[in-house]
């Protein structure tokens, strides 16, 4: 990113500096693409997930006209829903005709997969929009028989720049463009590039990649579980969603009723700790996890969760460190509310 | 920038790492808001001012449900405009009914000011989007009686990165979000924030500032009209578009007809300089400049446009330079021709 900020050409400019800035963006595409396991030509910059969420969604008259979420789903996907889809639907047809619907690969606030860590594919009754940002970088991306019609990623979630996403387009049709102007990203997404934040995402997706081959998640999982463990040998207040699931390697997802997730956040930030309450983007809402709450969990559970993300730089000490100042501040806890 | 890829945390997280993102983001709100001369609740960062001018007309159901844009507007604009706008309707309401407008403050092909360098403003007949791109960062952002509605504005055309830009609303309604999701910049467009472009274009805005504020500029069109006067001496085959009329500082549009801009760009890069043929977002494209057309040029004359833009480091050597290879160049295509 910081040789890419000597890069001062528009990748529109046809003159050698354009040129150079072209190439930047193209070869981060291949990166991307070569981490998604797609075309080249499949890859649309965009300034994040969320825009892509909203450019699969307003694909829908493509498919059926109708767009439906699991209620699990992000907000980016999930507050476009026309239709909430009762998990129990996800591989069948209960709405009527053929229609778009989201469903993602893992689930950003506890990351249990949605079908086995495979990209959840098109059906005959649905179009999909899978959302992998939180698989893909982590996991391999592998498809199924059917790949989805739209897949759609974020570059900080793999290591890369905020304010960066993709929107991955399996369909035949370019995607009627939301942007519309200079006609950058072939006519797809008009908007001068962000050239400094995609060669960041393509950097980031070429270490992911190789990081994900190399099997270091798997380090990563044990130190998860360990963290798990240690928690579960001091109290047997909390549950650990997902545990038994299959899900993503470096995620705890921790509800201990009766102790607000938010409170918790707030205490190990005192100690050092950054984790979340719910998912980082909607932390500023007070409501309790409408994820959890639509998995079954009371209310009570699930305003006490609190979401423990692991990196590939997490040690075994941070984690005895963490859960170590965690039981502390838990039985301080108890001892007031005893 | 670079010190913003140190601050690793999420702007919408609570934790320490979070809050220093967040404060990364709402100082350079401050300082975008300083430039433009508005709140900072009145700033909302976008991806591109391409994206700020779709949020914009997104809005046009409350103005009035009619979207209008001069032919000599940014195609970020112009290509959502349902009616072309006369120039001589711009001040008037020949349109029946209120409606939203796009006008820009500067043109970003020849750089004429819009209205003598004041931003264009909303009147009883129109709400007005008032593209800014071109004039902040080379004038002082000035307003007549009446603000506009919307203005929009990128940082790369103020020295900061591509892939950052900006919608100020003046309105007293926060917009309809193009974007759903975790709900940033106050719910008016969801999406993990740009914090290194954002922090750029911060830095930007207040280094631009300054440099208009102490009349950097000033010089800029000094060698400006230099190049244009060197030029002249050389041929009388040039037209320099807005030459007698108030425009930006630092842009020469030059018509040298039957000679194609788009060979000027390419023989003036293996000299050694950087122009533009159109804008360079539609360089891709080979159509004349529909901004030149409109303005009553001919086919040939609007096919041989290029865009000469002087920045604050050029000196007069540079100037010199370009006018001697530009010649050279062009007296070599008049004996080919000949």
């Amino acid at each position: 990113m910081i040789a890419a900020m000597d890069v001062v050409g528009n990748p529109s400019s046809v003159h050698t500096e354009g040129r150079a800035a072209k190439m930047l963006v193209e070869r981060a595409r291949a990166q991307v693409a070569e981490l998604v396991g797609c075309k080249t030509t499949q890859v649309i910059f965009t300034s994040s997930a969320t825009e892509a969420a909203a450019l699969a969604v307003a694909q829908k008259a493509r498919h059926g006209g109708l767009f439906s979420a699991l209620p699990t789903e992000h907000d980016c996907l999930g507050d476009w829903s026309e239709v909430a889809l009762d998990p129990a639907q996800v591989g069948g047809g209960a709405i009527e005709g053929h229609h778009l619907r989201a469903v993602s690969a893992a689930n950003s606030e506890t990351g249990i997969l949605g079908a086995s860590g495979v990209v959840v594919g098109s059906t005959p009754h649905h179009s999909t929009v899978c959302d992998i940002t939180q698989l893909a970088g982590k996991m391999p991306v592998i498809y199924g028989e059917v790949t989805p019609s739209y897949a759609i990623l974020s570059a900080h979630k793999i290591g890369g720049p905020k304010g960066v996403g993709a929107l991955i387009n399996f369909t035949a049709d370019d995607p009627v463009p939301m942007l519309r102007g200079g006609g950058q990203e072939m006519n797809r997404r008009s908007g001068t590039e962000n050239t400094i934040g995609i060669a960041g995402f393509g950097a980031a997706a070429a270490a992911a990649g190789q990081d994900v081959a190399a099997g270091r998640w798997d380090e990563v999982a044990q130190l998860r579980n360990i963290l798990e463990k240690t928690i579960a040998a001091a109290t047997d207040q909390t549950i650990f969603v997902g545990k038994d699931r299959p899900r993503l390697p470096n995620t705890s997802c921790i509800l201990t009723s009766g102790w607000k997730g938010e409170t918790q956040v707030m205490q190990m930030d005192l100690a050092g700790f950054a984790i979340s309450a719910g998912s980082a983007c909607s932390s500023g809402k007070v409501k309790a996890s409408k994820v959890l709450i639509a998995m079954g969990y009371s209310e009570a559970q699930a305003s006490s969760a609190i979401r423990v993300s692991l990196g590939l730089e997490t040690t075994k000490d941070d984690v005895l460190r963490f859960a170590d100042a965690w039981i502390e501040k838990w039985t301080k806890h108890q001892m007031r509310v005893a």
